[in-house]
């Protein structure tokens, strides 16, 4: 099952440090995939919010002469919301904690996104 | 004059690094405060999308448990946007080129927008 591979994906990557707090695989259109998240969280809601932010970052990629967005990161003083595109068709968000090495999870989340990547 | 002391901070900021390719203050309501981009780059939409990005970021961070929003970042194929709370009232945005070093522009951004804050 393609569901069950995504979401074991996602089991790895939240494994792979203790500050990765949740992670998701998102349509582009807003739809849950796959979803490892805490019951704090919903998943319509990490879906619409993603996409939403996925739609409006590429626009001002494009805007602001970026060229084609790869990825969002949005720091909170509780944490990292970090959005990257898994091809053309979905987008991995990942929850992070305030304390998170950035340069490790960018490494870990491009993996995770290029074997999404390769599912899809 | 204060708009003359917002430029200042710019250009130094933007001279700090050859990767720093622009960079503006705006009002959270999406008005340019200063700004020092490239004839390319029309204020108008910097201004625009920055304020845009800002408040859906902000609404993301908190519909997610990250808490109140302090940076977002955009990474495209041709550079990166990284938007900076400076205060309640403004925004810095700075355009960085694909091969900037982040933590590096990530200090200086944060100490300009220290300098902004006081200044607004």
């Amino acid at each position: 099952m393609r569901a069950d591979m995504l979401t074991s994906i996602l089991k790895q990557l939240n494994g792979t440090s203790a500050e990765i707090e949740a992670s998701g695989v998102i349509s582009t259109d807003g739809l849950m995939m796959a979803a490892e998240l805490p019951q704090s969280l919903d998943e319509d809601r990490v879906g619409a919010m993603s996409a939403a932010m996925l739609s409006l970052g590429s626009r001002t990629a494009q805007e602001l002469d970026r060229g084609h967005m790869d990825q969002v990161l949005i720091k909170g003083e509780k944490g990292y919301v970090l959005m990257t595109q898994a091809g053309q068709d979905a987008v991995l968000t990942v929850l992070a904690k305030p304390n998170a090495k950035l340069g490790l999870i960018f490494l870990d989340v491009k993996r995770a996104a290029q074997s999404i990547q390769e599912l899809i």
